[in-house]
């Protein structure tokens, strides 16, 4: 039996489980099976919150597929409000910061009530981003923590990704690391993006790091409001992307991405 | 804050509650919102156990779209699990034997473990049973307790079962009530079937009611084998379903469907 937190941030849900005596080692089958819909507990995806020497907690984050995988900025938001329930971050007033480990790096986190902000990674346009053609479609590959491949769609609503995603993801540049592929349609107020991840194999509600990567995508291509809080619509809510742009070294700094998350429920899994 | 938990027969998912003590009412929305995959606690059904004067207890059953529905065999079979866990059966050697009460009747229920089997009721091929041309193919109605429209299909793994639901949902015998739809490979060894639910908007991994439902069908259809047990096929996993055929008043009678079920977690949700 293991006891566990459930989560979403924007419909992206997730598994939680406090692992800082380090007692619980999940097989790949194991979190594959919590993580599906109808046999298990179902999510997109599985935390582990352990103990880190320097920082606050390290993150170890799986994919549904029951791999471990690179960041995720929805598991990160919904990891740090479980941390502050834990009492692993410092109070300040009403809010709660700290420091937490992943895979990619350290980053902060802040939480007031349920709305959790997280900084994300430095994006260089020279190191982190590229365009490529896929099938003679033009897109922009962007890696936010982790790697996302973007293309630009009108009617995103009834587009159907699937079709699309296939085709990218076969191609021989993503073939053997795999990528998430973010649509993204723009409108004047705001943007909307649908994201297919890797490791869950599906369309997620939404995808945090898709959704900072579709912010960067508009002032790469614009050249312009390269400063401001920027509101993306996914179809499991709005999320705000804040930045600024390092005009000399062509890097976006200062990223976070901020959510209201919900703790849904607490549960004993029978294995 | 609710307590429930959280069981599956072959795939076929529920959030089951205590609920003897009345003190659990629910709205439409919030049992919809509980069965939300991604928002919620995610499951094709939920059911309130509830007390009652004449027999070991009645099943309160609500589809995930929030309203009360028909008799769900899956859902009967993970109640009757719980009820025998909530000592609410007699014991009789490693069995637990009771009678629950439904909207559509008094049914048995034995669990031996985590096998468990329940009575269904009667079908009269003249009351509850009706051959249906929609849009030129002709269809068999089987009433199990809940309403299903049959197709005979070959390679149905591969059907698009969600194009050809549309034109009988809509078609005008079932547009008011609704039905299950339900369709049926028939195989050397064992039956396949598929079943969009009705309420649940979707496809159901295994669907208890029309797992019998597909029984009769090759009976009624194939004028023999009408005394036997079968072996029904779901994508979630097989289904064993006996009953008797009453030559004399054209009624099956005697229908039991068993399966084993699983409880996964139980958990507490926050509203």
């Amino acid at each position: 039996m293991i006891n566990f937190f459930k989560y979403n941030s924007s419909g992206n849900d997730f598994i939680i489980i406090d692992n800082r005596e380090k007692k619980i080692q999940l097989k790949v089958s194991e979190i594959r099976k919590m993580c599906d819909r109808n046999f298990g507990v179902g999510a997109d995806g599985l935390i582990l919150l352990e103990s880190h020497e320097k920082v606050n907690y390290f993150m170890n984050y799986f994919n549904s597929d029951g791999l471990p995988s690179t960041l995720c900025g929805n598991g990160s938001m919904c990891c740090g409000h479980f941390a502050s329930i834990l009492g692993l971050l410092e109070k300040i007033d009403n809010h709660y910061i700290g420091v937490f480990n992943t895979r990619e790096g350290d980053f902060d986190v802040q939480v007031l009530y349920n709305l959790v902000t997280i900084s994300m990674p430095n994006v260089s346009i020279k190191h982190n981003t590229q365009f490529i053609t896929v099938n003679n479609e033009k897109g922009i590959y962007i890696n936010t923590g982790s790697p996302h491949y973007l293309l630009i769609k009108s009617n995103l609503e009834n587009f159907n990704i699937y079709k699309n995603v296939i085709r990218i993801k076969e191609s021989s540049v993503f073939k053997e690391e795999g990528v998430n592929v973010t649509f993204v349609e723009i409108n004047k107020e705001n943007l909307f993006i649908r994201t297919y991840e890797r490791g869950v194999e599906d369309e997620t509600l939404s995808c945090g790091t898709g959704v900072v990567a579709a912010a960067l995508l508009q002032s790469i291509i614009s050249k312009d409001n390269k400063d401001i809080v920027k509101k993306i619509k996914t179809r499991g809510g709005i999320f705000n992307v804040d930045y600024s742009f390092n005009e000399k070294q062509q890097l976006f700094e200062d990223i976070s991405l901020s959510n209201k998350v919900n703790l849904v429920f607490k549960g004993t899994y029978h294995f």
